[in-house]
């Protein structure tokens, strides 16, 4: 039967959503982690804003709190697999820049590591938060983007398709495909 | 040089991030309508929580704001260009549904359009707005989801990477590709 619907309770089925290396710190640079976050969206253009949802028994939830400062590190396709470990073990255990081999460099406008490997990373200053039950979400303004150079033309166009950004939907990680069409193209003259 | 980075002013570089049809109405399912969203993420797994970005002057602001309801519908990627379309064009000018083809079928919990031509689609109740600038981020909890009995096996198990869902990456509508890992498998024995 065409069009027909199975019911399920509500659940975190939205999908692709995007699958991120939360970049975080004391906002000395001295004590740094990184925390994998795939409930995560821009929430707003301008000013522009990200949401990040942390479970608060996270050990980055200090370190984001105190230091009112996070980056989002956006990864290739080719990181999933450290991507998945950060996401499933502790800063309080491991040292996950060391055992991942990441660079930490410093934020241009915040003080907290931004992931050198990742090809764009979002420098953000946290604005509003707010408790939703298992995570809170954090609404962060993105103040500054690091952009890996190598993906930018001479004309200074970035091509995020050349980046290879990771996706995730319901526990998968995913790569991207194709480019179907650009944003106003249903009402272009063909 | 090896990791060289350059410096943009922050933006809304978050990517992929899902491109979704919300549904919205009266809440009388009397007057609908649907608005195309890239700003969108799950914010929390427990109550389920999704925030989307809407700017205030959307014909659909009124609606949710009336109803403090909507639905969140994932397009597969054969509907990239009505996608495209629903962003660019208004409810107050245009009946989107008609326009588009698409079937509106009742939410089991929400008094707002499900569309039907989605594979996935969730129903949310508004629990939280916050003006954040340009848009409105309204948080809503997911109460139920409806899914296409089609990408149902027969252990009652939804297997999204069938449903061929679109991706949104700066302007550009982007079809999934490769499944690289799936949750845990990074810590998991080989």
């Amino acid at each position: 039967m065409k069009n027909q619907k199975t019911i399920w309770p509500g659940g975190t089925q939205l999908a692709p959503v995007p699958v991120v290396l939360v970049g975080c710190g004391d906002g000395k640079n001295f004590k740094y982690n990184c925390l994998t976050v795939a409930w995560a969206g821009t929430l707003s253009s301008n000013p522009p804003m990200v949401g990040i949802g942390v479970r608060p028994e996270r050990y980055s939830r200090g370190l984001i709190e105190s230091s009112g400062v996070f980056t989002v590190n956006m990864p290739s396709a080719d990181l999933a697999e450290k991507v998945d470990y950060c996401g499933v073990v502790s800063g309080r255990d491991v040292d996950k820049f060391a055992k991942c081999g990441f660079t930490a460099i410093a934020g241009s406008k915040v003080a907290a590591p931004v992931i050198a490997e990742c090809p764009i990373s979002l420098e953000c200053k946290v604005r509003h938060s707010l408790s939703l039950g298992s995570h809170i979400l954090y609404v962060g303004e993105v103040v500054a983007v690091q952009i890996s150079s190598e993906f930018i033309d001479e004309k200074n166009h970035f091509d995020v398709t050349k980046a290879n950004l990771l996706a995730y939907a319901h526990g998968n990680y995913i790569s991207l495909g194709e480019t179907l069409g650009t944003f106003g193209y249903s009402v272009k003259k063909k």
